[in-house]
Order: structure tokens, then C-alpha cells, then sequence
């Protein structure tokens, strides 16, 4: 019998784990003994808010970032071909969504294991249905580049193909270059078009707003500086 | 003070609230009394499974489906204007996304009023997770034309765009015409094409499996006739 690769969605900065994840991840994080991560100490924090009784000294963990060397990603599934179960925790919201933990999933499908995703927050989708954009169709690019003049030029792209695919187009920033992106995106795109800011989300402070490009201009901008947010052109 | 406009998740299927939904869902359709739904049944079936004690009788239903008029959903937020909380649940899975809900999130960002997702299932970021495909870049598009040559050529665009723009692509099928589909996708893909099946997401009988098209046409497909399943290429 071969063990199980679970992906553990963690919390989206300071919220509390009854408010984000079902009882059954805690009950499956009390059976794992293997965690891949990207920084130990976060997952120590995170194991710790999910059950304080959690003996972390009894617990082995395998780190996972963009150095990590392919084959050490692969030797961190050897306790699945034992019979134990592995856990993948993401540093916040869902492992292998804008996060390195695809990498060691695919190696695990490649050869043949269980692959058991849990129910978490995810930014991406939450801001999404919060919205009030296209459902029906939809995507994720991650990070706009950071030099001109490709990011104007990726900015009018995203709102083209969200006007003529019906396609909601999310993106993100480095938090404390979130002013910047939303000044752009107010120079840049079409004074209809629609933008959603989510930020803070799933947190107190949670400010999620749609409005028209022409409709931002006339306000005071909200204060996205730090402030982990997400980006929908519509 | 004006109310909230809550996104309520449902399940996937009949599996228990404890394993897709957090705490604090349960505590907040406790406190609300006025909900926009596509099938009154099912969520009257549903609210029973996420606390015997509820009292339907008290609450007041909204039917929100493709044939509503856009004018008659406004006033389903009316109770929001008057310091009532409104909740919208989804069928299946996460409201507004790949469902009705869209529409009225949209008139109340409108209106201005707060908007609040909360976690829960949804099979198109689960199966991403499980893939092993890119998760910094995706799309979701929906339901694929069912007319050839349209669907063909869809399912090729589909295949490039993975590729070209190293996007993971998305899509669903009606579940009664799955196995079609999936002959399709192994009849026109290349065969170094990934093909992600997820099925029965969130469920005891949940399948997901990554292989390439070649791997997939030497083996016995999986049974997915009548079994909710989302599929990816990449």
C-alpha cells in the first residue's frame, strides 16, 4: 500500500482557522508525519494554530522553493512508496496555486500516487465570486512583468481579451507595489471597463470593490499599500 | 446600517459539511434569513444538513435562474438596503462561479453594497491543485461548443494556448456526455499533451489522475458517465 499526497491549503495572513478550513483538515494533518514546505518556521506557526497538542518535534519536513534540485523534490515523496502519507502546506492559501508546490504534485502524479487536494481559501477564486465578473470563464496570469513599456502593452492585452473572450482576467503584484499597478490600470485601460480590487481577503480588513475604471478615478483610492490584493479586469 | 450579500458554498455531491466547509459558514447561515437560490429544494435539503435545527419555515427563498428578470433579481437585494443580511447559494460548489449567483454580486457591487465570499468546495481549483499543472497562470472556460467541427477546433485552441502561453486550460462537460469528450480529447491532442481528469471532487469515490494523451489511449479510461468531472490540458 502506498501513502497519500494531501495538499493543505494554509491561511491567508492573521485568520483564524475556523473561519477558512473544514474539520476534516485538521483531522488529516493529525495523521501526517511528512510535510513538504517552503519555510519551516511558517508551517511550524501554522501546525501550531491548527492543533496546539501537535508534537512538531516528531514531525520531519522537506524544504521546497524555486533552488530545490528536481531530484531532491522527488526524493521527499519516498515515504508515499512506504506507505505513509506526505502533506504539501502552502505558505498562504492553497498549495500549487501561485505557489512552487506544483512541482513536487507532478512528480507524484507522474508516478502514479494518490493526489488528495483540501478544501481552503484561495484570494484568486474568493475575489473572483465576490466580483460579480464572468464565472463562466476565467484566468489567472499571475504577476504582470515589471518593466515598460510590456506591462502597459500586458495590461491592454488582459482588458482586450477580457472584453472579446468574456474572459474575467485576474492578476497579482508584490503587495507594496499595489498602488503603482492600480494608478496603471487607471492611466491604461478603457474608462468602462471593469476593475475589482479584493484585498485583504478572508481577513477583518477585507475590502472587496468593483467598479469602473471611470468610477476609481473620481474616488480617493483605497490603501492597497502591503496589503496582499488581487486584480480582475472585466 | 445596509446588510451584507454573503456567497454560501454548497457541497459537491453528498459529502459532509465537516469535510469542505469551515466553522464559521454554519455560524454565519445561522444568522441569515433571506436567501437568493437557484432550487429552493435543494437548499432547503442543504441548510437541514448544515444544522437540523434551522427553521426553513422562517426564512424567505429568491429564485435566481437564467430565466429571472434582471429587474425582479434587484429586488431580491432589497432586504440589504433595509440592514438585512442576504445569502446566495450555489447548487454545487462556489457561488458565481460557474453558476447564475454572478449576476446579482454584480447589482450589489453595484449598489455598493459589502460583498462577502465564503470558503468552500470548488471542483476547478481542487482538480488544478491535484494536476501538477502550471498554477500561476490558468483559465476556466466553461462548457466547450458541442457542434463539430467548432468543438474540435475549440479543444485545438484550447491545446495551443496551454502551450504557447504555458496556461493550464480548464474546462467542463455535461456528465452524461464525459466519455465523449475524453475520446475526443485523446482523438485530437498530441500525445505529449497532459490531460488532467478530476472526478467526483470532495467525494469518497474522488479520482484525479495527470497523464499524457499517449499514457491515457494505452490504458482503460476511467468511468466518468454521469460523474461530475472536470478536465485540464497542459
Amino acid at each position: 500500500m502506498t501513502g497519500t499526497l494531501y495538499l493543505i491549503p494554509n491561511t491567508l495572513g492573521e485568520s483564524e482557522p475556523e473561519s477558512v478550513f473544514p474539520p476534516r483538515n485538521r483531522e488529516i494533518i493529525l495523521s501526517i508525519k511528512h510535510y513538504i514546505v517552503e519555510d519551516v518556521r511558517t508551517v511550524r506557526r501554522f501546525l501550531k494554530k491548527v492543533d496546539k497538542s501537535i508534537d512538531i518535534d516528531s514531525l520531519t519536513f522537506y524544504t521546497l522553493n524555486k533552488h530545490t534540485d528536481p531530484k531532491e523534490v522527488a526524493s521527499y515523496l519516498k515515504p508515499i512508496a512506504e506507505g505513509q502519507d506526505v502533506g504539501v502546506v502552502s505558505e498562504a492559501g492553497c498549495p500549487a496555486i501561485a505557489d512552487p508546490g506544483a512541482d513536487v504534485v507532478s512528480i507524484a502524479q507522474k508516478k502514479g500516487y494518490k493526489v488528495v487536494p483540501l478544501v481552503g481559501p484561495s484570494s484568486i477564486l474568493l475575489g473572483l465570486m465576490a466580483s460579480g465578473f464572468n464565472g463562466q470563464s476565467f484566468a489567472f496570469v499571475g504577476y504582470l512583468p515589471i518593466d515598460e513599456p510590456e506591462r502597459s502593452k500586458t495590461i491592454k492585452r488582459l482588458e482586450s481579451r477580457a472584453h472579446n473572450e468574456n474572459q474575467s482576467q485576474i492578476f497579482i503584484e508584490t503587495p507594496y507595489r499595489n498602488m503603482k499597478l492600480m494608478e496603471q490600470l487607471l492611466n491604461v485601460c478603457q474608462s468602462s471597463t471593469l476593475l475589482c480590487v479584493a484585498c485583504d481577503v478572508t481577513l477583518e480588513s477585507e475590502y472587496i470593490k468593483t467598479k469602473t475604471i471611470a468610477e476609481w478615478k473620481k474616488e480617493k483610492l483605497p490603501e492597497l499599500n502591503k496589503r496582499p490584493s488581487i486584480f480582475i479586469l472585466y
